[in-house]
């Protein structure tokens, strides 16, 4: 809708740009559109999340050579050094964007688990996780901005004991598992990650339930049941 | 400590048969401390659930072959017609009931899976999960005994909404995914059935927890917070 | 286009039947192109494979309740006892059909992985892996008409050691995840079955190629070049 | 071997420091023992691979807090600025490590994945993968230091084709998955990125003949022979 409302105040020539999370299939629609009115078009995925305002904005430009260098000292001014790339034709932008964004589902994922690992372990009560992330980040192997985050989430709630865990997913995760779906990708590690959310959102969830009822019409074997 | 009590009692040429669900690696030491008292050992496993009673017992067995056809008059009088086999030396008996196991695991997650995207689709009101199971029973390619079972199960309880999605494991589930790491074998499905068991007994898990925390540093994204 | 076909020689109030593996979302497009000629229209999901011929096939039909009902005399006939059920509204046939497609290959995975590690096991040269399913199928827990099936292959083939390891899909597997995806529900064990035929496929997958790189990279761990 | 040859050059209250990769139930066994001779132990767990003699090492330790306060100037030696951590009593240190490890495996296979979809593409004949890396780690969400090491791969190798998809592990992943199923924690992602290097280094994998061999029994589907 918002490129419908821009189409009427447009000229020729003008240059449409989608910095958003859309998807790179839409693009392809959208572009030849436009292209019937001769406005241009580019995708760019961005990512650095609200720290982008500080630091500048990675970002994944899809579209036309000319188009991209163009705009390329905007790009400039947005970006941190280095921090821009023109990634091929329109959507290839947004495409990049979208495996960014499964690669996060599946990096964080990791952590999460392996954090967990670390409160359920014997030493649990001598583990300070807001050290541990500190200290993984100075030359560790796993050192990355994530963990990083990480470090702050910890500093300010040591056991998160102030946040639930419960986890939105905001689109580019079950986009990347489509995607993999069509290209015939095996990605199962993304695939989870995507689905531990879903399963986050829930409580008493419909297959465990089946689980149960299944362990008790076999074995005999305790379940149990709904408080009334 | 069954076993060491049973060793007060018993003779030379005696034969214990452990037919309970033990690792197939206990049987290994167990039957060299036995042989050093001329204590002959079998290990059994045995699946039919509740239902053996009626119906007669699945039974793997482990041990001599001497053993075994001493013993096989005994095994046709409780299995099913061909419903028992000498698998191998011991521990064998053990181990195919673990791998068993393991299987069953898989199954009823595939199944559970499978239903929950029933119940969650846009036919779920028309859906009759009791009538699904009793048609799929009836010349599918998924008919099974479990299947016989959730039909029974849905039958009782249609929506299953008198008991909890908590689903307990009994040994053999872990046993199996301790072996594929073993073994350097590839056992994602029966690893994450484990998994997703240890899953459903747990509310607001420390690894959502962390993705909660993390999604809210880089995004600025709403969390749930606990409630007072 | 064999709809578009039927449709010439079509008259007003007859009845076409989709009995093959369509999408459901197709059949609801289909449905009410179809109205605008009054033309009818049903969607059968069939199970049971080529061995329907002999032992009748499992039906889900989805439709019109007058539709199923008018057409109950030939289920009857081609259907085992009990081997049919009108599921809901146009589509439902086809989402029963997907859903029972995914859990197959959720089953068949579990099998898999279980055999494989039959297969790895210390017992190995002890397993007769035709006799193990025909035991399993005497009164087991993880009995099943697939299990006959793979006793069946083990008969012919005992080690598989003629039939190579590549498996391919044919649609529903896939459309299952991406149902999966859309209504958010949790479904790693179907994900992984499928993803794991994706990779049966592969030889020298990329994904695989990059972590060899990485783990040279940053451990100087030996790799495996390509031969030249 | 090492300690055991050790202890006969030490003298009471010597220390001995074990860097390697054990296991933290071995670093139980083993300071009791040594305990036994009054002879002190730690164990450190040493993240940053061959890169660390340049940037130093990120070191993990585990011990008591005196033999932590004696040998502390070493690890400022050693470590990069805050590249150390006491973290707990003796086992701590390689218990941390091990799960880093896990981390590690499962980050690795997120990027693994995410690089396939990327070179899988509709857009893959304009990807630079080694200049999307150089992108992604100048401010993305996803930077890190095995991404750095990523995009140093893809320098030398663009699609890298030198190197075969066989990758090895080196026992801590596999701990860690021991450990998820000894602490009830679910740990999907760290298991399939374990398991996924299994599959790596098979072809023609027996799960996967499994299922084409069922393939053919229920559906009459063609199959692969292998070459004679």
């Amino acid at each position: 809708e918002t490129i419908k409302s821009l189409m009427l105040k447009l000229q020729q020539c003008d240059l449409i740009i989608d910095g958003g999370n859309a998807h790179y299939k839409d693009d392809l629609i959208r572009v030849k559109e436009l292209a019937q009115k001769n406005i241009r078009y580019m995708d760019w995925g961005v990512s650095g999340g609200v720290w982008g305002l500080k630091k500048g904005y990675c970002t994944m430009a899809g579209g036309e050579k000319e188009d991209f260098e163009f705009i390329e000292p905007l790009l400039k001014t947005l970006a941190p050094p280095g921090g821009y790339l023109h990634c091929g034709p329109v959507g290839s932008g947004h495409f990049v964007k979208m495996i960014h964004n499964g690669i996060e589902y599946g990096m964080m994922e990791a952590y999460g688990e392996g954090f967990e690992l670390l409160r359920s372990s014997p030493y649990k009560d001598h583990f300070d996780f807001n050290k541990i992330a500190h200290l993984w980040n100075q030359g560790s192997v796993v050192r990355s901005w994530l963990l990083e985050l990480l470090e702050r989430a910890f500093h300010e709630d040591p056991d998160l004991s102030k946040i639930k865990g419960y986890v939105e997913d905001s689109g580019e995760g079950k986009w990347t598992v489509l995607q993999a779906i069509e290209s015939n990708v095996p990605a199962t590690a993304l695939a989870h990650a995507l689905f531990k959310r879903f399963q986050s959102r829930q409580t008493d969830g419909f297959s465990d339930k089946v689980l149960a009822a299944l362990r008790r019409e076999f074995g005999g074997h305790a379940v149990k049941n709904q408080q009334p």
